[in-house]
C-alpha cells in the first residue's frame, strides 16, 4: 500500500504546547494520529516526519523522491515552518523530485501575520496549498491529494 | 436551512470554456453542482453569485453579512479572480460583515503564475485559503468551512 | 438654490451597524441628515449618493460636472472608502468636470491605519481634504467648502 | 459581415467637452463617425461601446470573444482609459477571449504624463499598440488590425 | 478659561510675505487674529506660537501637554511646515503628551505637491487632519476640535 | 519635396535573418522598400539609416533637426531597438531638435518581453508611439506622422 | 541552582583563532571561562553551547525553553553568528518558548558593516540587545540579564 | 577625575511621566542618580545633559570632544531618541570628535517597535549598542565603557 | 556696499581641527579671511554665520532674503553640512527667500562617500553647486555668484 | 601530497538522476573521478564532500582551513547550491578561513534563470567564479585553481 | 606649456542653437573662447574636443591620461551629458586615468530637472563638481583646476 | 581552420598599464599572446579586436555570427568591461547571432567591487561565465569553450 508522507518543519514539535493563540491546542502527535486515520479512510498508509534541521528534510524529501518512483509514497503534505521564507534549498529539493505531489500546509493564515511571513519560496513548486484552517489543513491538504490523484493530476 | 454562498469573481464565468491548459475543463455550472451536492452532503444548501463587476460582489457580500446574522448563510467560498490582487474594497467588505466566514480559493497556483499575482488583498481577511486543486478547491473548502463552523471556529 | 452633493463609496452603507470602533455608531442616514441641516445653514440644498460600484460614482461625478455648469451642483464632498487608493479612474473624473470642487473626507485616521491606506489617488485633485474628525468630518467639509466658493476660490 | 469593435472605457464620454489641452476638441461621437467610415474602407463594420464600469467592459469582451468564434467580430481597438494601470481583470477578460485581437490605443502619450501611467495591465495582451496620435489612433489601429488579419497573424 | 495653543513650525513666520500663489496673502498675525476670533466664538482662549527650531516645538508641545493636565490648554491646532515629512521626534513629543489632542494642519494640498511632501510622521498620531483649505484649515481645524471635545472624544 | 527618415538602431540590420520567431521574416530592406512606397503614396520622399553606435544615430538625428528647419524633412520614424531602454543622451537629442516631430516604432510587443524592456527614454520625447504590429508598424507610423503634419499638430 | 545558557551560532567556534582585527584574540573557551565566573558571581550556573547547524541551536532553544519551566534555565545569552540576519526559525524558535528571556550579542559592530549584516530577525524576540563590546558583551548581556529576572522583568 | 557624559534626546525628559508602559516608570532624575552611583564606583564623575534641540546636542558633543583630549570627559553614553533615525548632523559630530568613545543606549526594543525606528545614522559611529534593558541599559553602556577604556579599546 | 553670506551648517566649526584627511587644515576662521578678500576684490563685504542648530539656519536665511530686498545681501554661499541630506525646511526657507540667490557648497566629493550624502534636498534649489574643491569651494562660489550677479542671472 | 577539497551544497547528490535538461546526466559520481584525474594531473590529491546541511558544509569548511594551514588542503572548489543566494553563514565560513582560497563553481548559468539566483553571498568572497560550463566548469575550476596557486595568488 | 582638455559629451554641439531657455545662447564655439582666455589668464592652453560617441570620448580620455604623464595635459573640464547618468564606462576611463584631475560640469542645475538626471556615475571619480552656474562653470572649473594644480591636490 | 574570437570592451586597452592592483601587469597584447597560444594546443586560431566603443564591438559580434554559419569562428570569449553592466544592445547582439556561443569573461572579481557592478545584462545571453581568475581567465575560458565544442554542446 502506497503511503503519504506528513513531514513538519522548524518548531512544529512545538504544536499544542506553545502558543495555542496562535496554532491552536492539538499536539503533533494528534496531527499524526488525525492524519493517519484520514489516509486510511482514503486508502493510503502515512509516515510522519518533523525535523528543526533543513538539511534533514531535504533529505526525506529526496528519499521520498526515490520511493515514489517505486509506488510507495504517493505524495507529500509539507508544513516547512518558517523556512516556507527562507529556504530555496527546499524548493530545489521539491523540484528535484518531481513529479513526486507536494502539497503545502500552514496551520495559521500567514497572511494576517508579519510581512516577511507572506512570501513563499514553496508555493510554486507546490501542487497545491491549504492555508489558516488550523490543524484541520493537515486533513484536507491529505484529500484534496488524493483527489489529485484519483485525477491522475498528480 | 442554513446555506453556503459560492462566490465567483470576473472572468470566472468562462471557466471550462477558455484556457483549459491554466483552469481544467469543468465549467462554472459543473462547479455549482459538485459544490450543491459537496453542502447538501454536509448539511447545507447552496447559492451561487457570478459577476464580472466589484461592485456587485460587495453588494453581495454585505447581503450575506445581513443574512448571516439570520442564520440564512453559514459562510462564503470566494474565488475573486483577478480582484484578488487589486481590491481593497472588497477587503473592506469581508472585513465589514464580520464574523462571516469567507475562504479564498484559487483554482490554478497563482503562485507559480505572473509576480503581480502573488499579493492578495483578500487574504488577511480570509478565514482559509485553498490553492491550486483545480477546481476540486472549491469543494475542499465547503469542507474546511464546514468543519471550522463544526468545531466553533466560524 | 445650488445644492452640494455628499458622495459616498463602497462600504459606507454599512456606517454604524458594523465595526463602531473604527467608525462609531452614526449611520450613513444620519449623516445625511446631519449634512442636509448643515447645508440649509450655509444657504445650500443636499443632495446625496452611496455606491459601492466605481463606474456608478464616476457617472455621478459626471453628472455633477454637467451640473455645475448649469450652476445646480455648487461642490462635492466625497468619500470614496477603500476606492481612494486604487482607483485612478475617479481621480480622472475628477479632473475631468474641474472647475467643480471635491473635497475628500475620511471619517477614521487612514494614516494610523495599515500602510496601503495611506496613499490616496484622489488627494491631488481634491479641493481640500479632511481626516479623522468621524462623521464630524462631512460637516467641517461642507463648511470649508462654503468658504472656499464664498473666497470665489472654488 | 464581420464588425470591429470599438471599445472605451471609463471618462472617455467626456471626450471633447473637457481638458482639450490633452485630449483635443473631437468628440466620442466624432471618433466613432471617423472609426465607421475607416472601418468601411477596410471592408468591416463597427460597433461603438463606452462604459465606466470595469465590469460591463469586460462582460462587453466576453461578448466580443463569443462573436469572433462567430464570425461575427474581428477584433477590438481598446482605450482602456485609467482602468490600463489598475485593472488584471480586464487582461484577464483579453487573455480569456484569445485569439480575438485586441489593439490597445491611448490619445495622450501617456509616458509623458505621471508616473503612474507609464505602467500599463494591458499591453502584454494587446495585438498592438498605438500611443499619442490624438484621436486618430483609433484609425491607425484599425487599419494596423486590418493588416494583422489580412496576414493572417490575428 | 481652557485655551487652544496654535502651533507653527518652520517658515510659517513668512506667511503671506511670500509665495502668495502657493500660501495666499494672509500673514500670520491675520491667522492668528482669526483664530483668536473663532476660538472665542467656541468658549476657549488662543495662544499661538511659531518656531524654525524643531527643539523649540517639541519644548512647547511638552510645556502644552503639562498644562492639558491642568485643564490650561485644551487642544491643540499645529502646522509642522516641513517638520511633517522629516520628524520622528515630533510624532514622539505628541505620543508623549496624550491625550492632549493634536490636529494637522497644511494651508496648501501637500499631495499634489512634490513627493516628499506626501508622507507625514504626523499624521498617524494626529486627532484630526484638515488639508487644503489655505488660511480657512486653522479655523476649521479649531471648529472640529471643539466638537471633538464636546463629543468627549478628545 | 520633403521627406521622412527611417531610423533604425542597433541589431535592426539583422532583421529577416536572425529570431524570424519575434520579428518576422521581413529584411530591413523589404521595410525600406515597403516605407517608400508609403511614404511616396503620402506625398514625401524617405531616407532611411540603420547604425550600431548611439552615437551615430544622434549625429544623424542633429541633421535631420537642421533639415527640418530648411524643409527638407518632415519627420521621423525611429526604432532605437535596445537602446530605447538605456538611452538618456538620444531622449536630449530628440529633445534637443524640436519640432521635428519623431514617431517610435518597436516591432514586437516590448511589454510581453523581458521587464528590462517596458520602460522607454525614447517614449516621452515621442510624438506617437506604434508597438507590436510587426513590420507593418513603419508604415502605420509613417501614416500617423503625415496626419498629425496634416493636422498642423507635427 | 539555575543555570544561564551561553548560545553561540556558526563560525564563532573560530573566535579567537582568525580575524582578530574584527573579533579580538580571546577564544571561545576564553569567554566560556570568563562568563562562567561572571554567572557565578550573580549566583547562577553556565552551560555553553556552539554548533554551526540552525536546526541543533533550534533544538538547544527548545530544551531551554521546557527547563526553564523547571527552574533549571534562567535565561539565554545568544550570539547567532550570521544566522542573524537569514534565520525566522530561530525568531520563532524564541518566540515558541516565551517567557524564556534570550539576550543577542555581537562581538563587533554589525552596522559598520556590510549591509547585510544591519538586519536582525532575532532582535524584535529578544529581551535585550547588546552590540559592539568585543566579547565582554557577552559578560554586559549576562548582567543585564540578571538584572531583568531580579527587577522580575524575564 | 575623568568624567563621563551622560547624553540624553528629544523627549527623554518626559521619561517615568509617560508612558510608562513602553519606558517604565523611572524619571531621568532617577537614572542620573542610579549612573552616578556608577560611574562612581567605576572611578568617574559624571554629568548628565538633555535637550529637545539637536542643535544642542551636537554643541555639548563638540564641547565633550575638546574635554576628551583634555582628560576632562572619558566617554559618553547616549541615548539620542527619535533623533537615532534622523540626524546624519549627530553621526557627524560623533565621528568629529574621534577618538571620543561614545556608547548608544535605547530603553525600549526598538527593533520591536515602527520600521522606521529599526534604522540608525548613529550606530555605524558608536562604540557600542545597548538596547531594550529599560534604563539599566545606561549603567550597563557604562560598565562597557569603563572596561573598553581599562583595556585601551576606547 | 551690498555683502554675500557666508552660511555654514552643523560640524563645519570643527574645519581644519578634525578629520584632515577629509576636509583639510584650513580653519572655519582662515576660510572667512579667504573669502572676505576674494568678496572685496569682486566689490562685496562679506557676513558669516554658523550654527549647529537648524532653526538658526533658518532664521539667518530668512533675515538674508529681508536684506536682500533692502539691497544688503546680494547673495548666500551656503554649505549646509549633513543637513543638505535631511533638512525640508532649509530648502524651504530658500525657496522662501526667492530671489535671493543661493549657491551650495560642499567641501568634500559626497559622491565618493556613503550613499546617504548623494541626495541633497537643498540642490533643486540652489543658484549653482560646487563640490570637492576643498574650501577654495567656497571662493569659487562666490566668483561664480559674482558673475550670475553682474550677468543680471541672480 | 596536497588535495583539493570538492565541494557540494544541497540537492547536488541528485545530479545525473533528476532534470538533466538542466544539469546533464553526468552524476556526482562522475564529477569525483573526472575531478580525480584533473587534480592528479595537476600534482594533487583529492577530497570530495557532499551534504544538503549548511552546518555540515561549514563544518567541513572550518575542517579545510586548519589542513590548509597544515599544507594538506590547498583549495576548495564549491558548488553551494541553492545555499549561494541564502546564505551569509557560508560567507563568513569562506572568510574565516583565508587564505585559503575557495572556487564557487554553478553547473547552469543561474543568471539565466529566477530572478533569485542571480545573487550570490558566496562571490565577494571567492577567489574565482565558474558558470554555466555544465560539470566541465569543475575542472575548469580545478585548473584555475592550480594556476593561482602556481603564481602565488593563493 | 601644459594645456586643459575641454571634453564635451553628447548633444552639446547643439548648445546655444536649441533651448536656450535652458541652456543659455552662447554657443560651444563661445565657450571654447571663454576658455581658452581663462587657460590662459591662468598659464596653460586649451584643447577642445566633443563627440557624441562614447567610445570616441573614451579614447579622447585614454589620450589625455598618456600626454598627462608627458606633462602636456594638466587636467580636463568635462561635461559628459546624458552619458552622466549612464555611462560606466567613462567612469572606468577616468578612473583608468589616474591621476589626471577630471572637473565635472553641467550647465544647467540637473537636481532641478528630471529623477533620472540627479544620479551620476562620473561624480565619484570626479576631482572636482560644478552646477548650474550655466556656461561660465566651465571656466570656474577651469579655475578650480588650476588652484588644485597649484596646491598640489592634482 | 576555424578561430576564436578574443573580444574586449572599453577600457581594456589599459590593461597592465594602469591599475595593475585590481587587474594586474599583464598587458592586452600579452593576453592576446597566451590565448593565441592555448588556442592553438587547442586546435583553433584565434582573432582578437578592442573598442571602447559600443557600435563597433556590435558591428563585430555580428560579423562572428555570419562566419559562424561558414564555420569560420568557432566561438567568443568576450570581456565587455562597464558595457557588462549597461549595454541592452550587446545582450540582443549575441541573442541575435545564436547559436554561435560566447563566453563572459571578467579578470577581477566583479562581485566584490562596486554594487553597480553586480549585475550583468550578459550574462543570461552567456554560454559560461568565468570570473575573477585575473588574465588567467581568459585561458580558462578558451578551454571550457572548446570542451563546449566537442561535447556539441555549443
Amino acid at each position: 500500500m502506497s503511503a503519504f508522507l506528513l513531514l513538519n518543519g522548524p518548531n512544529l514539535n512545538l504544536l499544542g504546547t506553545r502558543e495555542p493563540g496562535v496554532y491552536g491546542a492539538t499536539t503533533l502527535a494528534d496531527v499524526e494520529t488525525q492524519c493517519r486515520a484520514t489516509a486510511q479512510r482514503l486508502g493510503f498508509g502515512l509516515e510522519s516526519f518533523q525535523s528543526n534541521h533543513e538539511g534533514a528534510l531535504i533529505d526525506r524529501i529526496h528519499d521520498a523522491g526515490r520511493r515514489h518512483q517505486a509506488g510507495e509514497i504517493a505524495g507529500v503534505v509539507f508544513n516547512p515552518g518558517a523556512l516556507t521564507h527562507t529556504s530555496i534549498a527546499l524548493f530545489d529539493a521539491i523540484g528535484g523530485v518531481k513529479p513526486l505531489p507536494v502539497i503545502e500546509v500552514h496551520i495559521s493564515n500567514v497572511h494576517a501575520r508579519e510581512a516577511f511571513r507572506h512570501h513563499s519560496y514553496i508555493s510554486p513548486a507546490a501542487a497545491g496549498i491549504v492555508v489558516g484552517f488550523g490543524t484541520d489543513g493537515y486533513t484536507l491538504a491529505l484529500e484534496g491529494l488524493a483527489r489529485k490523484i484519483a485525477a491522475g493530476r498528480a
